[in-house]
Order: structure tokens, then sequence, then C-alpha cells
């Protein structure tokens, strides 16, 4: 690689200066954009025609060990994690997944053992959420990195976007905030807790469920109108789903986990930024017709799962939390790589 | 992560130890198969069935910047190499890639100008093999990483494995070997050549090209009996058709690049170790039904390429070098992740 050094001035920032966001929208706008695109760059997934109305559906995501596996999470717990991330964002369009790749890089210092464990973690998140895993590459890395690929198909039609929001829909999650946060937290900063607090929290971060029957389940039920999966925070999700489907959202209840507001109480912090600032959480974050409220939550309860009402979607472009009668901005504040430190 | 210190023990071998194919092995077994899968594992790409006789064809192959960027490249060369190398296996088995996600890991000291010389490269390969880029994702590493995945479809039946070669068939390749390895010598070692053998040889190492049209053309033909690509090494991709194939080869000319021979004379070496033992070449090698040849060769000359015979394949389960009546035993090496070095 061509050496750096001598000729970077103060204008050019470097990637952590620049954060996730930009990069990316800096990459897109260096690429030639595929005609008649079934999905937009910059949603869950990707998608290419593949005839008779059908999609192939890919997605990419990536674990990296220094900034995506907290300390203490095996590497079977790594593994496992890098796998749901991907399923996530398929569960927030409906789409199952087929096939698995992975591209491992390997620290050198990695042992056996530790090869071994990454293999099954993998191969338990792919059981898990009823795929294999099909192929994949290896190499030597300074970093523990895992890039997981996703494929599956779908009608073309049948894929939620985030775009699809319109003003009087229902804005709904599939489960409470914030534990994934607040186990963060607690790793890195060290609060005091109840053992069986400590236990939940940290289980949060280290054994993460992607919703892939409760998003396969609400795609099929017709009631959807966008869909989001909650990775970035709940804050910077509903931002993107504003922002893709050119509405706003007042937010009436933002869905605490009680653990949450247990482990904030006990320690001074604020249940309520654990919950909406956070990241590496994996709920969607979903928009319903509101008339068609009652079969989006029967579909979801079918699963065994729950559909918890936020707020209402807008014609004003803003994205609001209502409380006690008075009205807050949500920030679009959230989990973002260069920027964020666990 | 959890520390590994205190926990190894003189029987764990480290990722180096293992080396890359044993770590593939070892991956590989801890992995649950696919029922009916359409590609054997450890082929050039992976496949699953998505009906009417039709297979999604996936491939990822990553590239790392310590060991895969030499001293010397681009950025922008180094992108549009991680495209090559995957383009390179789906050439091999015939498939047309329609689309592209990139996992892209940027060490935090890169600035603005380098991710968008890597955006530009990854886009002219696509570009180049006549694809798109639909999607990624990004995040900081220790190593420049480009994790690519890539999408195509095909007729089940119209797939070239490495498992077909029987008795009989002749041996070819689509062009001559060893500049590559040439040119990592030479930019490792330093030694003296012309300037213009100097230029052919980098060229060969920042500028590599994949045989898509030469393998799109060779496969339609159905002249193949099997096929490989070369990034492993022209040893080593032999070795690897011969064990899929359970057949052997015997060699009677090897396709030594005119240059190589020149550079070797120059300083020494030994050509024909430059031609067997290297990696990082892109081209196909092929097993073809000898009453096919010239539908084969007419195909790649259709192309513009050449198609080279270099030998026959033999119910004996060797590779061997004919060489002046004398039968030499061409070794299973070749490139090798964590324990080659450029």
């Amino acid at each position: 690689m061509s050496k750096k050094e001598g000729r970077r001035n103060k204008k050019d920032g470097t990637s952590r200066d620049l954060g996730e966001r930009k990069i990316i929208k800096l990459i897109q706008s260096h690429l030639s954009a595929m005609p008649n695109i079934p999905v937009p760059f910059g949603d869950d997934v990707s998608a290419v025609k593949i005839g008779a109305g059908r999609i192939a559906v890919l997605k990419t995501d990536m674990l990296v060990g220094k900034t995506d596996v907290p300390r203490g999470m095996s590497l079977w717990q790594a593994a496992r994690k890098a796998v749901v991330m991907n399923v996530s964002d398929f569960a927030a369009k409906g789409v199952e997944p087929m096939a698995m790749l992975v591209s491992l890089g390997l620290p050198r210092n990695l042992i056996q053992k530790d090869v071994e464990e990454i293999a099954r973690g993998l191969n338990t998140g792919a059981q898990e959420y009823g795929f294999y895993v099909v192929g994949g590459d290896t190499g030597e890395a300074a970093d523990l990195i895992m890039a997981i690929s996703l494929f599956g198909t779908a009608k073309r039609k049948a894929i939620v976007l985030r775009s699809g929001a319109k003003a009087g829909d229902i804005v709904a999650v599939t489960g409470f905030f914030g534990k994934t946060t607040a186990g963060l937290r607690l790793l890195k900063d060290g609060y005091a807790v109840s053992k069986g607090l400590r236990e939940v929290l940290l289980n949060s971060v280290f054994m993460p469920k992607a919703r892939l029957c409760e998003g396969l389940s609400l795609c099929r039920s017709g009631a959807l109108s966008a869909s989001i999966d909650s990775s970035d925070g709940l804050a910077w999700s509903l931002h993107e789903l504003a922002t893709m489907s050119a509405v706003g959202f007042v937010i009436n209840s933002v869905p605490i986990a009680e653990e949450v507001s247990r482990f904030a109480e006990f320690n001074g912090l604020d249940s309520l930024e654990l919950a909406l600032y956070g990241g590496e959480e994996y709920e969607l974050v979903v928009t319903i017709k509101s008339r068609r409220w009652d079969d989006a939550e029967m579909a979801v309860r079918a699963t065994g799962g729950i559909l918890l009402p936020i707020g209402q979607v807008t014609r004003k472009k803003q994205v609001l939390l209502e409380m006690d009668g008075e009205k807050h901005l949500i920030k679009p504040l959230g989990w973002e790589h260069f920027r964020s430190k666990i």
C-alpha cells in the first residue's frame, strides 16, 4: 500500500472524523447505480431482480473484534452475533434467509480451539434461523473479522421498505429497549447491580436475538407500511424511517425495558436515553396501517412475540417525543462506527 | 473478547501453524451441511437452488491489506483487485456476476481521498465485468479489509464443477503463467530488470484480469469437463482439479510467460518454479473432452483469448510433469494465507 505520510493536510478528515454514515454516502457517490434496482441503496438489504416478479435479497454486515465484541463475550457468542446482525435486516424486510457465506479474518494468535468456537458459533446462528453456511473465505488479519453475507429470495412486491410510512399509520416495535445499551455501560463502567439484573443485561449483549419470525409474520400480514431493524438504536431507526418515508413521528410511549428502568434508577442514569440512543439491539421498528392494527398484532402474537404501539406517523417531518403534554425533539443519534466507542 | 493468555499449550497450533486449508477443513467440520447442495463445499463458488432448475451462485473472497496488497499498489488498484479475485471464481464456473456487495474495514488513518479511491476501484472492477455494487457495510478495522460478495444465477446443469475431469480429457489454460509471481519477487527482493519488463511484471500484480469472457464462452461451448481458477497457483489448481475429479494429470508443456523466462534467466531463477508454484494469477485451468477441443478453442478465440493445451488427464492419480522423456511429480504447493508471505 502506498504510504500515507506527508500527503495529508488539515482539510482531509480521517475515516474516524468522517463517521460511518458520511463514508457510506461518499462511497455511494462513486458507484454506478444499477438501473431499476428493486430496493433502494441504503435500505436494510439489497436486491436484484431474477425474473418472474422475484428478487434475490442480499445483505452483508461485518463484525470487527475491536469494535463489535465487548470484553467478556466469547468467540462462539461473537460468531453467533455476526449472524444475528445480518438476520435482523432480513427480518425487517420479511425475507427468509436461505444461505450464508462468511469471510473470516483471523488474527494469527488464534488457536485451533478458537477457530472451532467461531465455526460452531456461525453454525449455531445459521441453524437457529433455519439456514446453512454454504461457503466462505479465510485469511489472516490483525483484527478478528467476520464478514457475513446472507442470501434469500422474495416476491418483489412482498418486501417492506423503509419508505412506505404514511401519516396516520401507527408506529410500533417488537420489544422493549435499552437492555443492550445498559449491558454495554455495565461492562464498560462497572455499575453496581444485582446478580439477576446483571445476567439479564449481559445476556442481551452476548446473546442478541433477531426478530425473524415476527418480521416474516408481520410482512405476510400485509399490515406493514414501512420497516427497519433497530441495530443503530431506536432514535436513529425512527429518523431513518421518517426520512426515507418523508414523514414525521410523534412518539408518546418509549418502550423502556423494565430492567433498564431499575438499572438506571439505581445508578442515577436516564433510562429514556438508554432506550432511545443505544444500538446493537435487534428489535423491529415498523409502521402499520391503522385499520390493520389488529391483523399486525395477531400476526406477531402468533409467533409468540409482542407488538407495542409507541406513536403515530405525522405529516410534519419531525421526530417528536410527547411526554406529559410537552413535545421534545428526538435527536438523530445512535450507534455509529468510527465514532461510537463501546 | 476473552483473553487468550495462559490457556494455550503446545498442542494448540495457532492459525498460522494450521494454514488456510486446514482452517477451512476445521471450520467445515463444524458446519451443518445443506441437504442436496447443488455445488459441493470447497468448489470455486457456492450455490443454492432457487427453483425451475436454476441456482443462485454466491461467492465471497476477502482482500486484507497486509497480505494481499503489495507495496506500491494503490488503493484504487487494491479495490479493483478485490473485485477481480471474486469475478475469477465466477469465470471458472461460467457464471455471469449480476451484483456485488462489499464489507469494508477501514483503518482509522485513511483520509477522505483514500475512501474515494477505494470506492472508485470497486466500481471500476464491477463495471469492467458488467455488474453493479448494490450494497455493503463499513466499519473501522486495524487492517484494510474488503470482503466482497458476488451474486449471479445459472442453470443448475450449466455450471462446470472441479470434479468432472475424465481420463483422456485435455488439460488446458487460458494464458501464460508466472508474471505475477515474478512481479511479487521483484517487489520484495528488488531484482534487476529492464524498465519494460518491470512494467509488464508489475502490471500483472497491480492490474490482474479475470477471464470472465473466456469462462462464459468455454462453459457455453459444452466442451468443458472441469474448471478452476488459478488464484492459488498453477500447481495447486491442478492438484485440486485432480483430487476433486479423482484422476491424475500428465503435464507436458508448462505455459511459462516469455517475460518470466527472461526475468528468470537474467536473475538466475527457475522459470518453471515461478510458473508452477505462484499464486494471485487469474487464469482458468480446465479439462476438455478431447473430441470437443476445436469447439473449446474456437469459443475462447471468439472472445479474443487463447486456450493452451498443457497435458492430458490420466487414470493414475498423480500430477506429473513430463520433460525430456522424464516424469517428475508436481508438488501440491501454492499460495496459502497464514503461511505464504508476499
